[in-house]
């Protein structure tokens, strides 16, 4: 089975010259974020996740989680590599410091993390879930909660769940039913079933932690009903010591397309008096914590599209160069390697180059994240959390879609040998599927995008990032040779394309928004294209400026070599793609509902 | 799980409007083919596919093919299912009438073919593969071998297999290494083993029949020393009766991503003295018969990626109806089924808009092969022919592509439902899988197109196609209302792409090959979004002329509307895919190989 080797240089040529660490570094709280310190950090990660993980992506896959009696079982190997994991630190990189964090920022763990997620997705899911739940205590918990869940949380000791979707409310969590009954002492009593709980039990961790959404005896109907509970497994006595059983238990688990290693749990609170748990922030504002709690997830998820897609690729790569198959098309004396072959190169060439679009664009807005959190200045905070705002949706949908096309042509290099399951290939494909549709399908964020973050502010924030296109444009003008003017030509065709598709979803949304919404995911699409396009366009510059400076890297020609093929085979997309968004609404709302 | 019911409507419209079917019955020996006995045919059909097939296409999926002991045992009621098929004449449908075939043509049992598929993929490749060893047994055996294997063969008493494959020779059938060594009367002694052997053992049929290519002692190397050999797995007595097990044996099978309960054979000639088997054609022309059939095979496994879309389509359709989730997007009093959400309804359409493209165009593909067998005027004759082998790779190529991204999308219709196998969505996209593969590559079909069919022949097919779109093109022009406007403006950006495309083919293929190459597959899939479109366009055509005489079948304005989708949705990828092609050569293979 492939073995996983961390783009260490790639991530930090993102991380140094394309998000800003320096910037970084210089927030208040992240002075410890050095350029050496982020790569010893990455480094002793490549070493964790390509040694201690990555080996047990595919049998953890073969093996699958198992469940009996209401627990799981977690496949071989996978609780010791999380202990391991554990007493690493590498759970605790991005916690809050006051509970035994790192306090890392965003853009550092989000490289760690493409590596957890690279080696082992189905690993990658537990501290996912785990950081999610800290992030809500740490928002809206109480001291005496904190003091409770938080230290054994962030170190990872104990890892944490969301209890959210029920069997009619998936997407829509106005339907939510689960109920939670005050015992009068500060307690709750949760009664309701919970599916699609990723890690809703395992036996890597002593203890498990819910963040469970369920509704007080009278709350209103619909989304502002809704209370956000902590509720642990072993509720903890108040010397920290584990109690008693809580009663919520695994009922089942799924079988699935991917993620086999991943649990995916039924979870059934209240079968024997009620799980006990404590509210968590104010009654009927827990889809308000759990929407931040969701943007982080988006992004994780996101990260998790970029993730196969570079394990895919370097799986492909090997294959590729190993595999010899064919005569080459011009000619050849004997068989060559099928690398050599113009079709697999242009395929290894869309993932390579839609790996490094994906990743700088994911690292520049964990970098405005920080900002964000962080910046002195009120004005920059603002704008960079508008940016924030804008592409995480861009970044979990356009990310994920590519790891599923990209994962799919992963499959394609490898010819038959792709579908037969030994060879690894194809475990990236069904892993990949469900990332466009976890923390919102597609669509979702597609309708987010359009709406919440365009159209209601009359497209100020996505002007602002064309205007920033545009500069690129214009140092792209400055730049000598043929490769320059490819892509300074294709990032002029997607700005135009992009701008056209903003301004109708600006003046139409509330006009006839069903015709607007059809071309929502076309629209995303185009916003991750050019925006991808965008990031390769600055690697090209930041490239040709080490070049000329006399940097004989080869990582530097091959960079603008790659950002010069997405601009011809990717950007290529976006004219067709503007036009599906802006003529498009009506054709695709046209059949009679009864002709399908 | 779900039903599978057979779109007769819009077979019986292709069949009639599109692919003229009246034209077939009056070529010599197909009159019986009237529109009365095609629709009786496709009705029985109809009912034993989704009776007897449809069903067991899930159990089949989770049961799987097992092996042991050397033998292949079918999932649970395939056995039963197949003795049906056989009984009711299915197999026979296309068979010459001199060995019991009903000599039906091949537009008609395209059609009974994509509902075999769709009902049960897995299934269907048994009879696939069964006629493919028919067509090389009609083609190039004696006599002799003609009357000791057909009159089974037809009848489907007696399956076939393709052993073809080697671990070295998938693509490239040059590295072939199994020997025949001949016996002095008249047989041969077949030593190898071959891989990826679809249904190379099984417990449906008292026999199967493998079409094997070996090498003869002295043979040249390369293709042009390989022969064809029929080996049985039980041979065969002179008074037709059953004797000896033969020396060919599956020694294991495949644990694939799909088609679970189609069994991919190792199979092992020789481990006991050598596996009995008489050469078919002449010695050192395997090659040339291999590719005969080759073309049918890709033809029935294009239908495929036609019928796992429609099935995946159905599918997806019942689930957008049913499920109620979320409110309308412009509001509503209450949840709303998904099939109201505008991007639900734009993939539902993606997947409809496809299905009915590529129905049309491997119908009418079908139909020109009939008229390439059977005119009576021979200019009639090739120029049917040259259209069907300009069009074979375009019907294998694009319609597998469009059946694993339909496929995706239909699991994506059903949210995360759509990733717990149980749902059945995910199966679709798995036994797609393998489409772009087998039977040549994407990659593959995409080089036949554009170095044999376009760059050796001056492009003259392909213009001449072109030419007809340009009529139709014409004929929309004609038409009143928008819808019109806009299929007539996408037909004529889509033809104006192409033939950028191809004309750059034919300029360049012969100066820089591998940067021509590069853009095979893009340029593979431009023909097919355009010639769908074309299609498409022809529909709607006709649909108007029904509404105009006064028809009210709602079919006609669905046509119509469902046509106008494809043209803003589909074709508006035509002139990226043109760029990609034209512009894209150089970039595609520009990164230095080390740089991987």
């Amino acid at each position: 089975m492939s073995s996983y080797v961390a783009p260490l240089k790639d991530m930090m040529f993102v991380l140094t010259e394309l998000a800003g660490l320096d910037k970084v570094a210089a927030l208040p709280g992240y002075e410890e974020a050095t350029t050496d310190v982020v790569e010893a950090i990455l480094d002793e990660s490549a070493k964790f996740t390509g040694g201690v993980l990555a080996p047990l992506n595919w049998s953890g896959d073969q093996e699958g989680a198992k469940w009996a009696d209401k627990s799981v079982t977690m496949p071989a190997g996978f609780k010791e590599a999380y202990a391991q994991f554990v007493d690493n630190g590498w759970n605790a990189l991005s916690g809050n410091p006051e509970h035994g964090g790192q306090g890392l920022p965003k853009v550092v763990s989000a490289a760690v993390q493409e590596m957890w997620k690279s080696a082992n997705m189905s690993f990658s899911l537990c501290p996912l879930l785990t950081l999610g739940a800290i992030e809500a205590l740490e928002l809206a918990g109480t001291d005496a909660q904190k003091e409770m869940y938080l230290p054994n949380m962030v170190s990872g000791k104990w890892t944490g769940t969301m209890n959210i979707t029920e069997p009619q409310a998936g997407s829509d969590l106005a339907a939510i039913r689960s109920r939670a009954v005050p015992q009068g002492d500060g307690t709750y009593r949760i009664f309701g079933n919970k599916i699609f709980i990723t890690y809703g039990d395992h036996d890597m961790a002593e203890n498990t932690i819910h963040l469970v959404l369920a509704r007080t005896p009278g709350a209103p109907e619909g989304v502002k009903g809704i209370s956000l509970f902590v509720v642990p497994k072993f509720l903890v006595n108040a010397d920290g010591s584990l109690g008693p059983r809580n009663d919520v238990y695994c009922v089942s688990i799924e079988h699935k397309l991917g993620i086999h290693a991943s649990p995916t749990c039924v979870m059934a609170h209240g079968d024997n008096g009620g799980s006990i748990g404590t509210m968590v922030g104010k009654e009927n504002e827990g889809l308000k914590y759990m929407f931040v709690m969701m943007n982080a997830a988006r992004f994780a998820v996101g990260l998790e599209g970029l993730a196969i897609t570079e394990r895919a690729y370097q799986h492909a790569v090997v294959y590729a160069r190993d595999r010899v198959q064919g005569r080459a098309i011009e000619g050849s004396a004997s068989g060559v390697a099928i690398i050599k072959h113009p079709d697999i190169r242009r395929m290894l060439m869309l993932m390579r180059s839609n790996v490094e679009a994906m990743r700088a664009l994911a690292y520049t807005v964990a970098a405005a994240h920080d900002a964000a959190a962080r910046h002195p200045d009120a004005a920059e905070r603002a704008h960079n959390q508008a940016y924030v705002d804008l592409m995480i949706p861009v970044v979990k949908g356009w990310s994920t879609e590519n790891g599923n096309e990209l994962s799919y042509l992963g499959v394609q290099v490898h010819g038959g040998m792709g579908f037969v399951e030994e060879t690894g290939a194809a475990q990236f494909m069904r892993d990949a599927r469900i990332t466009t549709i976890y923390e919102g399908t597609t669509g979702i964020q597609a309708n987010d995008l359009m709406g919440r973050k365009i159209a209601r502010e009359g497209g100020a924030t996505v002007k602002a990032v064309i205007g920033m296109m545009q500069q690129t444009r214009s140092q792209l003008a400055q730049q000598p040779g043929p490769q320059f003017v490819a892509i300074g030509a294709a990032l002029e065709r997607g700005i135009a394309a992009l701008s056209q598709a903003a301004d109708y979803i600006v003046a139409d949304y509330g006009k006839d928004v069903r015709a607007v919404a059809a071309g929502a995911v076309p629209f995303l699409r185009l916003m991750g294209v050019v925006s991808g396009g965008w990031m390769m366009a600055r690697a090209a510059l930041v490239a040709q400026s080490k070049i000329a400076g006399g940097d004989a890297d080869p990582f530097f020609p091959a960079k603008i070599a790659t950002a010069h093929f997405y601009a011809d085979h990717v950007m290529a997309a976006a004219s067709g793609l503007a036009a599906e968004v802006v003529q498009g609404g009506s054709s695709a709302l046209a059949l009679d509902e009864a002709m399908f």
